[in-house]
């Protein structure tokens, strides 16, 4: 390895010079090794998040993150594995759809996913909601519900790009998440590490998205497609809507019910349709579908019940209860609902969805620090949603308390949605797909 | 006090919005006290370094580093009592002339000084070349040498801005040392809790200096006056010239002989020059004199030789040998002398004085790290200077060496000076005042 001096990287990217190969490679695999501490990093950090890197330096970065730990080739492994990622939103369920669909079909899906910090909720948290659920497998496990069950959603293992762990950490505590390049090497030296054939990513955009501004978004998509190049995991992504909360539940519990309604075909079609052209893409990615065999092949698992046995076999091959399919009393449930009323009639105007956000958070269904404990049972109903019409004093929304909170919590939701006499503009759910 | 978030703070500075008084004092505050880790200062160090601060926000971190520790308020405590700071160069003894010459006037002088680090070297260290020079007083001591010789130059104390020590610490290793505020509040939060009445500034320009460009050693300067605002010490600085070694000798033992043959009425005029026109400014500020009264006082005390016996005063107050000013012998001697002759007949167009300055470091002269340990004997003596004319195999220099170093120097020496046909444009010693 080349001599890396890192005051010499440091004072670089201060100026806005972009560094060496060697050099992003040297101080990645020093600092996951402890033996540059935090201190250096988090500047180094701060310098990136300020200044930026080019696309070859971005590149270098997410390589040397994910070569700190180990590869596993997915690929290689099976004729065709897909994965899927989504930046995160409220009320975002379409991996808990997507998945036993998607294997229902015959395409093998497997995920590494996270759970839920700030104003987003994690998809590990959402399934850990179901008893018994293991969302933390070994590699051998990984592989065995992919056997049994065709799909498998698991955490990341220690194994799978330790610098992205301890790099994230550090970013968490120092002012340095907000940053395209960072980001984008956080997210894609896991999924390259995971080395699937496939990957489709679901890049959210408006009020509830990590990234709020549409170009940011999909700069972040390009971003992320770029960083994969040459890697031999096919990626393209859309760019969904996140200014409202997808479908009506938005929590642990509740969301997993909703995802049993949608493969039962009676979920809102707002779930329904984002999970659905994601899931056409990945099908179609596999070159065993075409758009058109794709869409037929997946209304048909649907309506034939396919996809829903697919979900028990997924659930049971992670060690959770299965009948809580037929049985949602098996979940968690809230201690008590609050029915919170329109204040006014007219047209909900729009839902601020990083408040609603944190609000499901402080109800106990989200993080503020990496060891809150989940509430399961917490969340809110959107039963009227961005658009709907509305009667005054008609239910607009239910908010499901676990351990904590109470009436007090019906002025802080209406601080975050707008009521209009006429109905707001509407926005695509899916506004655009980059390859 | 009211409350900050570590995390508020590091997201708005990242993107370039300035932060709250408060945020910035409990930031320091905290820091101090061991409350916020390193990795978090580190970062807000380096989003300060790339986006800067404002002029209200420079004026809070200088206040809020200097109450982190005691404060002198000298001024409250003498009738009148001068300061001087220097950001440092090759050869800049002008500190060890200026104090016994203006103490020689009637004029109190005290300084605070620092250690060489990098290319430039410390005026502690020079002294310490002195046999059995106290540099590190206590409050008690300084204020006794002041008494015994009206002037006195010390360490700072474990308890002035201790909040400088330890973020200056933390620079040094983040690659966060080049940066207006953050110098202007390291130097100032020093300057400052001492008190003076008055203090000068010499702001260096040049290769050789901290700030080789003319505009970043004049913004600095303006920097530096700024922060003193309200203060209730009077501020002026001086731009001088440090793009060429100050004087011929450059090192430690060989600088105190230097001095003393300034103060003896026959060292370089260079010097001499630079001393005087801030020794002017510190007697005119006192009030006690005019620009001309001034001059002639200074010509006076020179020549009757009160200048040279406040010298001895001086070193004796501070339990240094004094019989050095009559016998040079008594200082350490070089081990060797290497004498490097000019390759070529013309005139000397350039000496890089940075490179000049990390020469001498290596030969032991200076440090490179903290606790390195310096070798007072060894040094440079540039007998012919920039602008001079030089006959072909003539002595240039001598290379004087202590422990470590032989004849293989003199290539790297030649490596750095520069020879032309015609003379170099002239510079002038003093570039601008600013009061």
């Amino acid at each position: 390895m080349k001599e890396m001096s890192v005051y010499e990287v440091l004072n670089r990217k201060r100026r806005g010079a972009p560094l060496e190969p060697h050099e992003i490679e040297t101080f990645v695999d020093r600092y996951t090794r402890g033996e540059i501490p935090d201190y250096q990093m988090s500047a180094l950090l701060m310098a990136i998040a300020i200044n930026g890197m080019t696309a070859q330096e971005m590149a270098t970065l997410t390589q040397a993150m994910l070569r700190s730990g180990e590869q596993w080739h997915l690929r290689n492994q099976y004729d065709f594995i897909c994965d899927k990622h989504s930046t995160g939103g409220i009320g975002d369920k379409i991996s808990l759809v997507l998945s036993p669909w998607v294997a229902a079909c015959g395409i093998k899906i497997g995920m590494l996913s996270g759970r839920g910090l700030g104003h987003t909720g994690g998809t590990l948290d959402k399934l850990e909601a179901i008893p018994g659920f293991n969302a933390r497998l070994s590699r051998k496990e990984f592989d065995g519900a992919i056997a049994e069950a065709g799909c498998v959603i698991s955490t990341s293992t220690e194994g799978i790009a330790p610098a992205d762990r301890k790099i994230y950490a550090l970013r968490d505590v120092t002012g340095t998440v907000e940053s395209l390049p960072l980001i984008t090497a956080s997210i894609m030296s896991k999924k390259l590490a995971m080395g699937a054939s496939a990957l489709i990513l679901d890049v959210k955009t408006g009020s509830g998205a990590f990234m709020r501004l549409y170009q940011d978004s999909k700069a972040l998509a390009q971003s992320l497609i770029a960083a994969a190049e040459g890697s031999g995991t096919k990626v393209e992504a859309l760019i969904t809507d996140m200014d409202r909360p997808l479908g009506v539940a938005a929590g642990n519990a509740n969301e997993i019910v909703e995802t049993i309604e949608v493969l039962k075909g009676k979920g809102p079609s707002d779930v329904l349709d984002i999970t659905r052209v994601q899931a056409v893409r990945l099908l179609v990615m596999s070159g065993r579908y075409d758009e058109a065999s794709a869409g037929k092949k997946l209304d048909e698992t649907l309506r034939s019940g396919a996809a829903l046995e697919q979900t028990r076999k997924w659930i049971a091959a992670q060690k959770g209860d299965a009948r809580i399919v037929d049985d949602y009393s098996r979940l968690p449930q809230p201690s008590k609902t609050i029915e919170v009323k329109a204040p006014r009639s007219g047209y909900i105007s729009h839902i601020d969805t990083y408040e609603a956000g944190m609000f499901i958070v402080d109800l106990g269904a989200g993080r503020k620090k990496a060891d809150d404990v989940i509430d399961f049972a917490a969340g809110v109903m959107f039963d009227r949603r961005t658009g709907d019409e509305v009667k005054a004093g008609e239910t607009i929304a239910r908010i499901q308390l676990g351990k904590r909170g109470g009436d007090e919590l019906v002025t802080r939701f209406l601080s975050f949605v707008q009521f209009a006499d006429a109905p707001p503009a509407p926005r695509p759910l899916v506004h655009e797909h980059l390859t």
